[in-house]
């Protein structure tokens, strides 16, 4: 079953590991860049790297990103040696962002520096970039314009977001490998990440609703997951951005937001009495646990959104 | 009393911090590019790392470069991820090229970047490039040309060396700092380092040998001291590559090489049948203990050096 999923970061990354376990080889995710960032002149994808260190077993199970057992001896001494360190970076970490940003700087495409990186830790899934083209997501708030990890990591995101916005958008086209797999795909995923900052950039890169529409056209399942649970994001920001920018902060804001894309809905049990509303914007609804608390939870659900798919295609 | 020593890696950086010792922050060191290297997308400049870092009292006195107490975690990763890592890069070192690679980026010079990490190290002398312009040690060897690095780590200076140039040395200015610290030095220390690879480079930048003769006619004095002591060198290659490329792999062989640009000479006592030699090369000679094998005795030389200069001048 070729699975192709789009994810964000940290629940993005959970799910992977579940339809990973499920699939193997056969999961292409495609992940969103408009968080990239440009630290110490290195070229930094916390959301390809959440997904790619989750995917190969190396994910720090405290922070939700990173790898675990992580040392910071060159993050300290960059701060002894002047530079501002409140974006963290790892040792193990950093070491990503050097062969990353070498190989982008002879040339290579982000997509192909990316397979590279994947296979060298093991992975088996293919994990690539929504865009080979730079992308920022910008965040507009009280004070102005800022750059996503600006608001997300330094501001902690606590100034209220009024406006989101993906520069470079317009521009960006999918890969070759991911506007084939989504072609291919027996089911795409939307995982349960940000709909507003996570999953927004990755169908607003060029052609890629066109490319969706199509697959779900020709019987492809397209599901997605809450990361709303309860009325709370999971992690993140995703409630307080919701409300902010007028949507409803429940699973039933984010179904609206996907229900023109998504042909079913995972929502959590908690959120049992949405499902009704749900289904009435013209989805399919399963509900389920979603909660990804352990390696055996992301396989689970990883299972039971597969198997709600294939329910869906026949 | 104002001095400028010419100096390449580690003879250079030892004898650097005796005189630092003697002088503080009227020393200005200028080093030895041609054996800068790009790793990994990084700017690496070892010499200029060997002083800083012995300046800044963190040098490894094992190693005799790199960083005391250092570790190797990112090195290992980028080995994981498929990179070459014969080129050692402890953590700690790799965050200054990390800065320096990022502000060259955005456009500072190599003197400026230079000067701000050796500030941010606490060095009391100015450390300065020989050049800010782009230049790179060629080694040709029986296996053709080889970049230094190559030669020197890669190879362990093992093939012969047959030939020496300086790609970009023509159209190399040095930083204008140095040039006007030249002209306002009391005296010029030409460093114990090796004479084809360390400090040719440096006496070939553009203008620099002008330099150095405008300075010495006004007075200055400008003392070498030898990196060949009974016949071997201190550290590296340079007894062979003399030999290979037809000079005298002794004390007198290297006053030879600088017997146009130096007025004094220091040669360890275990060569002293050699200073009559020297001396009627037209240099003065100084016959002394020359090993720098502790603090005190990098101190000790340095006085001496500079107390040798002070009698030439008067």
């Amino acid at each position: 079953m070729r699975v192709v999923e789009l994810a964000g970061g940290v629940g993005g990354a959970r799910l992977a590991f579940g339809l990973q376990v499920e699939v193997g080889s056969e999961l292409t995710v495609v992940v969103n860049t408009g968080d990239d960032t440009d630290r110490h002149g290195l070229h930094v994808s916390p959301d390809l790297d959440s997904v790619m260190y989750t995917l190969a077993g190396l994910d720090d199970p405290v922070n939700g990103w990173g790898v675990r057992d992580e040392t910071w001896t060159v993050s300290e001494q960059l701060g002894r040696l002047g530079e501002e360190t409140w974006f963290r970076l790892g040792d193990r970490d950093l070491a990503t962002h050097i062969v990353r940003t070498a190989r982008l700087r002879s040339g290579e495409r982000l997509s192909e520096v990316t397979t590279t990186i994947a296979r060298a830790l093991g992975v088996r899934a293919l994990i690539q970039p929504m865009t080979d083209d730079p992308v920022r997501t910008m965040i507009r708030t009280d004070d102005g314009w800022l750059e996503f990890q600006e608001y997300f990591v330094h501001r902690h995101q606590e100034p209220a977001v009024r406006e989101i916005r993906f520069d470079g958008i317009e521009r960006a086209e999918a890969p070759a490998r991911v506007r084939a797999e989504i072609g291919f795909a027996d089911a795409i995923v939307i995982a349960p990440s940000n709909p507003l900052v996570s999953v927004a950039p990755i169908l607003e890169v060029r052609d890629m609703r066109t490319l969706l529409a199509t697959a779900r056209r020709a019987g492809t399942p397209i599901v997605a997951v809450s990361p709303i649970v309860g009325g709370r994001a999971i992690k993140g920001p995703a409630d307080r951005m919701l409300a902010s920018l007028g949507h409803e902060a429940s699973a039933l804001g984010v179904a609206r937001l996907l229900a023109a894309t998504a042909s079913g809905f995972v929502l959590d049990g908690v959120d049992a009495a949405l499902a009704p509303a749900i289904q009435s914007l013209g989805m399919r609804a399963l509900v389920t646990d979603t909660l990804m608390t352990d390696d055996a939870a992301r396989t689970r659900l990883a299972h039971e959104v597969l198997e709600f798919a294939r329910a869906i295609r026949d």
